[in-house]
């Protein structure tokens, strides 16, 4: 019996963001779907008097040889301290015998790959084929990794940021656009960049709506990834109402902690709504975008059997290539 | 940054089961009572189709430097495969920072300890000074290991053990006497153990009540730790109803995972019953035992907080003696 302990650095190298990341979303996603899928609600430790959270995610996947734990902090006091405010790390189970099987000392960078993989997966199951100019809102390190995968599944051509810090947004148009290798642009509103663009995604951490129900245009394709919280939301009420088809990872995630629960709150969407859930659109079980000029909006709170598929991934690849520090009993 | 290993064989070493584990416990209780824990509801994984549940706990404790995830396993068709049912391990976090600080693999053995720790922390605060004869219902580990833990606490002479399993019953009291030095002696029936017994601990995986309201005596101790699920029982409602003080771990867990549930369900108790928690009690906010012919009664179903107590102090013991692998980032 033995534990594979696996270093960010070394997760880093095994598991980019690429094509089998996005898979591996996907495989989750379709779990979910299709019922294979045993999902808890979240844990979430507040701890107010450290200004400090830890959220603990975990889910069963049939079909899938382990199951992940998955632990993400917040603490907001690090940046003084010169540390990250964000980190995590997941623990992988053998799904047969629940023996302990790897440690995946990621410090949160599982999560942040898997949150733009599932970004990506939305994109391609829900927005138009042919859509070429994608646009983000933030320019933190999610804006940065969502286009990175978004361009892995849509024949991108043009990027346009906006965030309320101007001369961080051109650094990010800057970097992207050599990373890229296509024009990206930083707009001074966001109403700009959600006009122009066929697929925005929003990576704020909003307490207050952005994107308005105006700018909306036919043929859009909106993921909104930034509000995982109660109190924040990125997505005015009348623009989730006025989406054709509204899809959300977990429904009931949406209504605690994405953009469901404003809308309701603010009575532009029925208290009894029962939005459709990413896999099974993906399933084919409940149609997505109806056509060339409908409005589709996606809103990602993020799921364990993300970090589950993730984390099975992850080990795969290390034992095919030999990585990890293997701890007896 | 580096994150410590210690392996179970390690943390046997270091962490035995003696009165500074206890004192562990005892820290977890008092922050508890002194509103000094936050400590999140239970996050229970299921899993069906495994026969298989996965239970995390955390807390955060004011004055620690770390905070405790525990996860603890139940894969209920190992046995077949020759191994344990019941594993599990915990990860420390700084509570300042949240930065990965150790993984203990354990591999369950903190939760048993620091579970029978809290019985003898229940015993100290609520058995009689001089209670000398001890009773054990159920002849597994935790039967063990509490009354390895109770003679730390109180002056036992004799101890008297019932199980469903009678040769089972035997073999326990002739391991326990050679390890206690005192007289241990299986008993046929659970009604004899706990007439003639002063304290007596329950450790049975019961689904229907073995100890009867008839048995109890004045001056007894009951300590109820097996139950740890809504379909568990061990003692009757009535039995529960009787005694003078009723005391629990957690009130939400004693009333949906422990005794005070199936009280409640059977009419025996107030459906609004808000019965002394094990930490107000000990911090003396509300009285407990209230004489030497009071009868009492502890139901212990297991807090995060006291996770979180034996792997701050376990971290702490294996620093000071220099234990454990090193794992940079």
């Amino acid at each position: 019996m033995s534990v594979l302990i696996l270093t960010e650095r070394e997760l880093r190298r095994l598991v980019p963001l690429n094509l089998a990341a996005i898979g591996a979303a996907e495989q989750a996603f379709r779990a979910l779907g299709e019922g294979r899928a045993i999902q808890p609600p979240v844990l979430a430790l507040e701890i107010a008097p450290r200004n400090a959270e830890v959220d603990i995610k975990t889910a069963y996947i049939d079909g899938l040889p382990q199951l992940a734990i998955k632990a993400s902090s917040g603490f907001f006091d690090n940046p003084a301290r010169g540390l990250p405010s964000l980190s995590g790390f997941m623990a992988v189970l053998d799904a047969e015998t629940g023996r302990m099987a790897a440690i995946l000392l990621d410090n949160g960078y599982l999560t942040d790959l898997r949150t733009a993989a599932a970004g990506a997966l939305a994109a391609r199951t829900l927005a138009r084929p042919d859509a070429r100019i994608a646009g983000v809102l933030g320019c933190g390190l999610q804006a940065r990794l969502q286009i990175e995968a978004l361009a892995l599944v849509r024949p991108l051509e043009r990027v346009l940021v906006w965030a309320r810090d101007g001369v961080a947004a051109r650094a990010y148009a800057a970097e992207m656009s050599g990373r890229l290798g296509i024009l990206v642009e930083s707009r001074d509103t966001a109403e700009a960049v959600v006009r122009e663009a066929e697929i925005v995604v929003t990576t704020t951490p909003a307490r207050a709506p952005i994107v308005q129900v105006e700018w909306l245009h036919p043929g859009l394709h909106l993921t909104a990834m930034g509000s995982d919280a109660y109190y924040k939301n990125e997505i005015a009420p009348a623009a989730v109402a006025r989406a054709d088809c509204f899809v959300c990872d977990v429904a009931v995630q949406s209504l605690a902690l994405g953009e469901l629960g404003p809308a309701v709150a603010a009575g532009a969407m029925p208290a009894d709504t029962a939005p459709a859930e990413l896999g099974v659109v993906l399933c084919g079980q409940v149609p997505g975008r109806g056509g060339d000029e409908a409005i589709t909006l996606c809103d990602l709170t993020g799921t364990g059997a993300q970090d589950t598929a993730i984390a099975a991934y992850a080990l795969a690849r290390a034992r095919e290539a030999g990585y990890g520090l293997s701890i007896g009993d």
